[in-house]
């Protein structure tokens, strides 16, 4: 079976056995059942194991996962560690194929487990198992519902279906990024949290997301490469195709220690392995909002065909500090054609400052927006557009959406790139989110949606086979 | 009249004209009369001035401010730039001693208009009136609800009465601050939009806020500095008592010519202006993010006593870029005394990592933070406690509330300091708005909540002597 089928098997199981469900609401192994429910009413098998209950969840519960009748294609494991092996056993012996483990207790508690990870590993070797996690939060896939999370859905927003993959040693950053991808209506292709990789490692998983249909970006957090070698060809590979963003974790001195008692991994050297990256194809990011915010351009506006931007605001503060930004980027601010501001003078009122960045002043409506927009897009020195938005100033109203849907049309029709910066409470929130929806990736402070065109930009380099 | 006198009058008159008020909606003129209702509905005294209209939003509208019976302690102007010298001769005719002018078209325009902003000075000069603006969104005080922003509150929350003063020549960053800070809970004590400044400025306002009682920290978005020597006196003096956050748009040379058309003042050269920031005691945000965090911080916790910071989490990968963090910011990782170890040991569960930071792992429960934090705090080596949640875990729960609640008693009664960090959805972000409204202040990522903490260590040195 090659590497294709066999990751593709822990997002489009026919049935799951969750070995260590519990009945005690709070438990890990009671959580873990309930959120795959939506798995089992979308027509999935779904067998609690718990070798004293007969029931959980309205479920028929086994005492083994060997007394379930028929198959079993994957199994999630809540047990503790020092049951791992033996339980892997009987996966195997069941014919089980994809084991996510969820139980800590391995290679991060240092030396004293080490061996149960090698010994479990034999065992699922022998049988042809694959393996993610242990001591992690597992898949997600919101089109087969496979949700093996210990989060209850009450406390974590679960991301509509879409075209970003995340991958990520970190649960907790996993968690984080598919809240923030749901509130922003970002959708996701396939979910990994694979925690110590005892045998499915980052380049297994991109080695399959490069021919996953659904998948157009991948951003993963990283705190330690295994084997090195196997990860770059795995990412430069990967990078023929789709863009890729990684955020690395545990560069210092103190921090590699940290993330060796996290997941059992040594963390990286950072400048030696910036390079290498860099070297892939792969784009950095320094902080998880920046891997999400490169992450959602990516998945929104593919990529930027050169570095020139013009940008246009209702108030002109975040656009000083985006200037600023842009410099420090490597972006530059597009010279407009003296057309250009003929035009923008001629259709806007006296008090707009006609240069790059247009300060279209506390005063300005939708129309104006529609009206500067339009003729910046027409210029030929443009390949981005960053705008700004106070909405909360009272000529605006939330005609701006459909302005900004418009306006994006006609850039994607251009070749050109949009990307969008507000920030307040919910009123701007839900404009956010409506632009969101619209296609157009939204930023609350200028130096984060710079950092996202830079992606662009990267990515743009790499499409166009310059970089 | 002393300068504390002449500044508080923009926060405490007892009447208010509104020279230029409208009666359509989506009109400037309309917005900040229909704010200051509130004003008029607390017992002030609200005056719209328009000569078409007999009545606007239920108030008599009187033809000129000369028309008004009573005096008028203040005024707004949203007329357009060309009047507004006229205007203020009517002002000072009237004996009016505060004005804030909301209208652009005056400096930020170039030269063209520059005249004007000088012969509206001359006139207010010589009534001794004080000005704030123009081209700006005025002040803000929640307790005497002075309210001048032409942005609707069904469009921008307004925070509730508190110690943080934010001061900022951009109205855009100061509405984004004050939505941040309103669903936050963080309280205001003054916010002024100072725009072009052609009148009272930063200094001013600072010698101001050094003495108004309710006061603590200060927060300034700054693009340009007109009178340096100034400010850097009364940033000296201001800082011998409260602690100053300052953020800089507009140093690169791009900038520096986009923040001219913006409030018409030259961003300053990156770092001269750096070091002479540090040597007046100001602390230095790079973000507006940034600015908010440290602000909130210091509103909070006050300062932290040293560097040493000990961290606990029941998920770990925030914590390892906590720890790179912290090696990049000159903090440090406390060595915790080997019977804070061995209590640690005793008391929590063996899958827990002791050492620092403290790795709960995901089954941790609200009581194990408890016993984990409370024998943290107790370890002398311990300036300063990070406290990661994620919320999202099945075995964690909303009495983690009132474990804080206790913990941040007990650290501030040791003179230590707690910040916490947590990121997701609403159910997350519910439990972060009751963190703050326990006094702890909440971060959604590693390095905000690092950036934030030194700049309690800064203000700590600064208490202390030792800077």
């Amino acid at each position: 079976m090659g590497i294709y089928q066999e990751i593709d098997g822990f997002f489009n199981p026919e049935s799951i056995a969750v070995i260590g469900a519990s009945a005690t609401p709070g438990k890990i192994g009671y959580a873990v059942l309930k959120n795959l429910l939506e798995f089992y009413e979308a027509g999935g098998k779904l067998y609690p194991i718990n070798p004293t209950r007969d029931e959980i969840l309205g479920l028929k519960c086994y005492k083994s996962i060997l007394n379930v009748p028929g198959s079993v294609d994957m199994a999630v494991i809540v047990v503790r560690s020092k049951m791992v092996p033996q339980i892997i056993d009987q996966c195997g012996k069941k014919g089980v194929k994809n084991i996510v483990i969820i139980s800590g207790g391995f290679k991060e508690l240092g030396g004293k487990f080490r061996d149960l990870e090698a010994e479990a590993l034999e065992v699922a070797r022998k049988y042809g198992i694959r393996i993610i996690g242990p001591n992690c939060i597992g898949v997600y896939d919101p089109r087969t519902k496979v949700d093996t999370f210990f989060q209850p859905k009450e406390r974590m927003l679960r991301p509509k279906p879409g075209n970003v993959a995340f991958l990520t040693q970190s649960g907790t950053y996993g968690i984080i990024l598919l809240e923030w991808s749901a509130m922003d209506e970002l959708g996701i292709s396939k979910f990994v949290s694979y925690g110590n990789k005892m045998d499915v490692d980052e380049a297994d998983i991109l080695m399959y997301l490069k021919d996953e249909p659904y998948t157009e970006v991948v951003g993963i957090y990283l705190e330690g490469l295994g084997d090195g070698r196997k990860f770059f060809q795995a990412a430069r590979e990967f990078t023929k195709k789709k863009p890729l963003i990684i955020l690395r974790g545990g560069w210092s001195e103190a921090a590699r220690r940290a993330a060796l008692s996290h997941t059992g991994f040594l963390g990286g050297k950072g400048r030696i392995y910036e390079a290498a990256f860099k070297q892939a194809g792969v784009i950095i990011a320094r902080t998880l909002e920046e891997l999400y915010d490169m992450v959602k351009a990516l998945a929104r506006q593919k990529y930027a065909k050169g570095p020139r931007v013009a940008m246009i605001s209702n108030g002109a503060g975040p656009m000083v500090q985006a200037v600023d930004a842009v410099s420090v980027e490597g972006l530059k601010l597009a010279e407009l054609e003296s057309s250009t501001k003929e035009e923008l003078r001629k259709n806007l009122s006296p008090f707009t400052i006609v240069e790059n960045p247009v300060d279209l002043t506390g005063s300005a409506t939708p129309e104006d927006y529609k009206v500067a927009m339009d003729i910046l897009l027409d210029d030929p020195n443009v390949d981005m557009l960053f705008v700004f938005f106070v909405h909360q100033n009272a000529p605006m109203d939330k005609s701006i959406i459909d302005v900004m849907r418009e306006i994006n049309k006609k850039a994607r029709d251009l070749g050109k790139t949009v990307l969008a910066g507000a920030a307040g409470g919910p009123y701007t929130q839900s404009l956010n989110k409506e632009m969101e929806k619209a296609g157009i990736p939204t930023y609350p402070i200028p130096e984060r949606l710079v950092r996202a065109a830079k992606a662009l930009y990267l990515w743009g380099k790499n499409v166009s086979g310059e970089s």
